[in-house]
This record gives C-alpha cells, structure tokens and sequence, in this order.
C-alpha cells in the first residue's frame, strides 16, 4: 500500500482511525477466557464490529509476546484474518525494534514475511542501519519514533541539541531522506498537539502516526488543525478506549460505538478541511 | 543474580565472555536442518561445549522471531535448557525492546516470567517510563542502550545537546539512578574504546555490555584498559565468531575453541589488572 492508497481509504471510510490491539489478557471479557484462541476471539469480534469505522489496526506486540508461544500463535490469527477479510485494512506491527542491519533484516523477515504486517514501528536510538534492511520490501513500511506520547517522553526527546533543535525533530530532519514518503511514517504524540506544526514544516508530505488522544489527553481537533495535510496524513489511533469500552458479551458492540464516535468526529474534520 | 554473584562467576570461570545466540537458521549447520529443533540442537550443542568458558549467553530475540511461533519455541527451549543445566550462566535476552509503562509491563512478564531471563537489552528514546516496571522483579536486570558497535550509532548518540555532553553521555547521566548497579547495566560499543573512559566517569560500578570485540573491529585490551572496574564490570560480546568459527559436524568444538582463545585473552587481562 502506498500513501495515496491509504487516502483513498480514508477518503471512502471518512476516517483516520487506527485501533490499536492492545489485546491484555488480563482485561479480556471473562467470558473470553474458556476459548481456545481466546486472545484471537477477542480480537477477531472487535475488528468484525468496527472494521467499517477505521483504516488501520495496530497489534502491540507485547500483550502476544506475554503469552509466550500460544500469544505469538495467536497474533498471527488476527493478522492473518485482516488480511483475508479486511484487506484494505493498513496493518502496523506496534513493536517498537531496532537493531543493527544484521538483525533488522530478522525482524523485516518476521514482520513482513513470516507475518503479513504492512509496517513495523521502530526506535531511531541506532541511526540508519536500523531501517535500511526494511526499504527493500516493496509497499511495506517503517513507522520511527519521534515524540511519543508517554509522560518521560521529555527525558530524552526534548533534550536542547547545540543546534537549538529538539532531538526529536532531529530526529525527523536526519532520516526523512533514509526512505521517502510512501515507505516512512512517524510516531508523533498527540499531547502536543502543537509540536505538531514544527513536525509539519520539516516534513510536510509524510504520514504521522499519532497515539495519545483520549485516554491520555490529546484533543482530535488540534491534531487535525496543526497536523493534517491535503493527503490527511494522519493515522489517529486509540487502544484501550475502544476495545475495553465495553468488559461483558457485548464488548465488540461497545467498541464499536466507541470507534464510530471517533470516525464520526474524524469525518466532521476532514470535511471542514475540504479534504473529503 | 547481583553484581558480587556475576563477579564470583567471572573469578571462578576466569572469564567476562558473554556469547551471542544470534542462531541464523540460514547459517548452521546443513546437517541440522533435518533436526525437529534444529535452532535448539544448535544451541544445545554449543552451549555443552563453550559453557566453561562464559560467564552469560545472550539471544537475540529477532533471529528466533524470524522463525515465527516455532522459532519462539526454541528459544524457550534453549533458555529453559540454559536455567536447569547451567544455572550460573547470566541469561540475556537482546531484544531492545523500549515502550510506555503499560507496555513494559508486559515484556516484563514475557522475558522474566513466560521465559526465565536474568536481562533485557532496551532502548531508552522513550525515557524512564520504558525502564521502571522492570525495577518490580528481584534479582532481574535492564541493559541501556548507550553507545551500540553500529555504524550508524553516530547518526543520533554522538550529537553533542547545548550541554556539550553527548547523547550517549545524557542517556547514561540521566538514567543512571532510575535503578542501581544491581539492576541496570549499559551497552557501550567496543569500536570506541577510549570512549569507555568517559562512561567510566559516569559510572564507575556499573557493569556495562560490551559488543564489538573481533568482528567489528574493537580489541579486548583497550576495552580492559579503560572499562575494567575492580569487580571487573564487563560482560564482552562475541557472537557470530564464537557459534559460525565451524559450519560442519565438528561446529560445537569449533565454537569452543573460538570461546577458550577469549578466554585465554580474558584470563591474562583479570591477572595483570589484579582482579583475580
């Protein structure tokens, strides 16, 4: 998928939702738990509810890795079945790798093809060799961290380099020519809402990964207002508010509302900014 | 395990080896591919001959994730294999891993619960939240990103911020208390040798994990020369020298023969520093 065919999604969704499959086992429905695939179940009802109301979806890799094996085995269910019944569906391993080229190339393998994700998040903190090895894969993506939206964000991302610039957006300047436009997205956090702009003036076409509205405080409108470009270039995701909206049998029936609010504030904006 | 415990080893074993499992499926043994558990047989085999001389073993997680779900069998395989029959050997788990609380959490049950890991190699871009939960399970340790063997390294850990210290220098200063010496170690790349003295500075009772010694060009006594504390305080990295030194039947004493000449090495530099 390239950044005009996810447009062409948002624009048929009016929606730049991503739902993130921060499946916990522990926060499952009880009900949940005497099924076999229980974690697979849980996500395959979630997705069959709200598919209609989001883009993408972003499987966090540690609720799996925490269920050894058995969770792994499960992870690949629920990217398998997106991509049999939702192929329009843009699908983000949330792992948050980086290694040299030597390993990334093991992590490209288990990402893009022992499992079907459209694109893996990366740390940036070992420089190019980390994504090099990704760019090979045709129509496949890196998605790099640059201000995400936990509280110690600060400790390391707002650091003064001798530039006068922000590590972060040094970040951003100094691999934005690594790929291009339809293979790299960014990580930017929606709790500053406003950094979002000096994000914009460096990179103005790339498309933004923006965790942190809802629950930890980010407002939809500002993100749109200091993010978007005439593509939308925006990927909104919300986890936990969507998925455990609701913790009885009618839990995908909650999460859905909960996704169908988001699209339809979403829809409101990207007409308000004449994209749709 | 503590520090005083790792150091008993290193006296006991005369040793500061710690051996990379970075098991390539497409580079052992021919002979092993018709092996059930062809990643863990590799393993076995090696660890039975080299486990005299190391002191920690290190999989790196993203050449068993390659291998999806089978390979994660494996790698529990070894590492249970690691626990019962060399229950002194420091177990690493190098999966960089580096993610919110909430996440973190999670790799803490993966890599310390599901699987019985002494460490965890993680990158600090997203600050202290990404170390805290780990700080929760007794006798178990983070191992900071700081200065990687990488080429790329310099892209982001030697930009000089507005207080003229380096990235690599601002991680280590200011995660330096988030834990203590019995809980956090750092990676500090080898191929910048004289850069251990300025870490030293910093730091000076911490252990650090050093890659980069042979295949990336960093020399053992350079590393001793300005990184060795009184209780030795290096784990020194050697993967891919160590566990391909053969690649046919004989490929386990290769290994260990590969292994006993660092040893050797590493047996002269703890006499002539006094240590042992």
């Amino acid at each position: 998928m390239n950044s005009r065919q996810i447009f062409e999604q948002i624009r048929q969704k009016q929606s730049f939702l991503c739902i993130g499959l921060d499946s916990d086992i522990n926060k499952i429905p009880q009900h949940l738990l005497n099924h076999k695939n229980s974690l697979f179940e849980f996500n395959r009802q979630i997705i069959d509810a709200a598919a209609k109301y989001c883009v993408s979806c972003k499987p966090n890799i540690a609720f799996y890795e925490a269920c050894g094996e058995d969770g792994l085995r499960q992870l690949a269910m629920t990217v398998e079945y997106l991509k049999i019944n939702y192929p329009e569906i843009f699908l983000i391993a949330d792992a948050k790798r980086g290694d040299t080229g030597n390993t990334s190339q093991m992590y490209a393998r288990a990402f893009f093809e022992t499992m079907p994700f459209d694109a893996l998040t990366l740390s940036p903190y070992m420089g190019e060799d980390t994504a090099k090895p990704f760019f090979s894969f045709a129509d496949k993506w890196i998605v790099l961290l640059a201000l995400t939206s936990n509280e110690s964000a600060k400790d390391f991302q707002l650091i003064k380099t001798e530039n006068g610039r922000m590590i972060y957006e040094e970040v951003i300047e100094r691999s934005k020519n690594w790929g291009n436009a339809d293979n790299t997205m960014y990580v930017v956090g929606a709790t500053k809402a406003e950094m979002l702009a000096s994000v914009r003036k460096i990179i103005p076409q790339h498309f933004l990964l923006i965790p942190g509205v809802g629950a930890q405080g980010g407002s939809l409108a500002d993100v749109a207002e200091y993010g978007m470009n005439d593509i939308c270039g925006l990927l909104v995701n919300s986890s936990r508010a969507i998925i455990f909206a609701g913790n009885d049998k009618n839990f995908a029936t909650a999460a859905a509302a909960a996704a169908k609010a988001l699209q339809r504030e979403m829809a409101k904006l990207l007409a308000e900014k004449r994209i749709i």
